[in-house]
């Protein structure tokens, strides 16, 4: 029996787990209710004494209700993890998930919301108009092009808004590029780095690593590199082109990665060979994020004389994960109020999040979810960048 | 220093309660996340199948995450307690409050929102596209008349949309109107029911006593009563006047009072005189229920002849209070997946309060607050409704 259970996939546990508890959380008061004098306090008619205090002063809304530890995890269900436009319910698990890890890591209170538009339009004056609420938005599983312009728009209605897909993947790849051509012994001013997939992650990573100073990428998407030549290029590939491709490659994926220091996947599994790997140029940093199955195995890439491999799995060493940044960036964020979270600070983090590995090496370039100086690290690194 | 503390106002303390906690509600998560594998199945890639099995079937939302037992508490801060137009932000305490009481006493999670729109067809858009994150929503704190049409434009979006400030004060009303009729020997259906304030409480205890039978129901707003002489009618006060003062009286409230059987306060402090209360009819019932200052005093009221009062305060016996209500209603509700709560639904719900009470007196015609009785009374009133 205990051998069946042990056996059981992941999927089967977690739908399991899940109809066992109905979901994964609940809300909870932090005073008592017992008596008529509670709810006097608690409800009316003294809770009216708060609500003029707040009148008054909107900032008294940070100190008299939860707002300064609350952040809204707010997707349209339009990108979910690796499943597409599953929509808004079937985006929920996710967003609740998200919740419990803002809780666990950082001690935040998050609220799952998943929208029943996809409008970028109506998306955007949604989150303006549910502003007053929350101490910051996470913006999650958002599809691209879109996402983009959505967080933009919103970098102005007074609280972070943080589009996690995009800069926590760029921020932990940036972290972990940071260790790792230090121990190759490459400088960024000097590598080629190519980034296979446009989408969210890889737009946000390929913005980053230029503005850390990686002096060429190169993007690549399932047509092939990104390319002026290229007629079919939407407005975001086009602007991205404005930063990438210095040399002006044109072909497919093979192409972009001969004598590349530095592969970044987060688009498909398998569409990397062990030859194209061969093809890189001397001890290859090798960054495979598609979930669960990477753009190359670890396993092969290695036989192909990769130096460092990163993965978005937890079975490989050195794994890429989105948990190492979002609850400190947030926890920083709303400790010093911070209206928005800013490139320095995102660079900032990085650098906290590689210093924090001691010893690095080919297997430890970057720190372990659970270690708990993580949040402490990130968070600080932000509210050092907002004071200064 | 004891004395000193005891002495402090409710507000005072109430004040003092908001700083120190921070706010009254957190986010919990109900399953540990404590070993990579917790976090394999509480996120990805484990929470990915669960994902799957909603976009197959909406339906299991309900069952794979916390849908079920969770209520939004939106408001715009239009109409906060008798606070006025104080703004989203300064609403939020009486929002957390509420998610409070909804977890006390129905073990629901409440999500409190508050929007930055006071736009009634942005409210709509916003709650309408909010719906799939949630088992119902409990509009709060609306303005009168748009309060009737948001509403009504949200009975369609699946999830059941009930405006608290509406329903809860007519429905605990009508519960101590069955009790109170009763003890003094009069039938519903011959008597003549005076109520000052035309908001959303009078409005809809209005609309409810008349589909209970109340034969002749008369409203009367600041500027007296409402009558078809009147050219200053909004739409919803030419409404209700469709169903209400069948005699076609015409004069002020004291003109409205005259034979009246009950009198229904839901206005402003301090308008009825001890005149007034004589110049009813015989036994009269009298609520008062503008807080914390009544329309009189109820040892005025008594006084001049009242046979049973019932206040909105706490230290007064017959509080006229919604907890008795929106707890249970949302509880039935969530427990069947009703899409909306119907009048029917309603006056079950009354009945189900006023037999509560064993021993009817005139200083006990409807259950106490944290009666334990209470909520399992009102949930079975909705869910046996539903379910015929």
């Amino acid at each position: 029996m205990e051998d069946r259970i042990i056996r059981l996939t992941y999927s089967e546990k977690a739908i399991r787990l899940h109809r066992l508890y109905k979901g994964k959380i609940s809300m909870t008061p932090k005073i008592s209710l017992d008596t008529m004098e509670d709810l006097s306090l608690v409800y009316s008619p003294g809770v009216a004494a708060v609500s003029m205090a707040i009148a008054k002063d909107v900032n008294e809304s940070y100190k008299l209700t939860n707002r300064a530890n609350t952040v809204a995890v707010i997707s349209d269900g339009s990108a979910v993890l690796g499943l597409g436009n599953i929509g808004p319910e079937a985006a929920m698990p996710v967003m609740e998930g998200k919740a419990v890890l803002f809780k666990k890591f950082a001690g935040i209170d998050a609220i799952p919301i998943c929208l029943n538009t996809q409008d970028k339009d109506a998306i955007v004056d949604i989150i303006t108009n549910l502003a007053p609420s929350f101490g910051g938005v996470n913006l999650e599983d958002i599809a691209a092009p879109k996402c983009f312009e959505i967080e933009e728009r919103l970098q102005h209605i007074g609280i972070p808004v943080f589009h996690d897909d995009q800069h926590g993947t760029a921020i932990v790849v940036l972290a972990g590029l940071i260790n790792g051509l230090n121990l190759v012994g490459k400088d960024p001013n000097a590598v080629k780095v190519v980034i296979s997939g446009v989408g969210a992650a890889g737009i946000a990573t390929a913005k980053l690593l230029k503005t850390y100073g990686v002096s060429d990428v190169v993007m690549v998407d399932s047509k092939g590199i990104v390319c002026k030549q290229r007629p079919d290029l939407n407005k975001v590939k086009q602007d991205i082109l404005k930063i990438t491709n210095s040399q002006s490659l044109q072909g497919d994926l093979a192409d972009a990665l001969k004598e590349a220091d530095v592969f970044i996947g987060v688009s498909a599994p398998n569409i990397v060979t062990e030859e194209i790997i061969q093809s890189m140029g001397t001890k290859p940093i090798v960054f495979v994020l598609s979930n669960p199955d990477p753009e190359i195995l670890p396993e092969l890439a290695i036989k192909a004389g990769a130096a460092i491999i990163a993965t978005g799995r937890s079975d490989y060493p050195n794994q890429i994960n989105n948990c190492l940044v979002f609850p400190g960036i947030f926890r920083g964020a709303l400790d010093v109020r911070c209206p928005k979270i800013t490139v320095e600070m995102k660079i900032a983090v990085a650098h906290a999040l590689a210093e924090l590995v001691v010893e690095p090496s080919a297997d430890f370039i970057i720190p372990n979810s659970f270690d708990p100086s993580v949040v402490l690290a990130v968070s600080k690194a932000i509210t050092s960048v907002f004071n200064n």
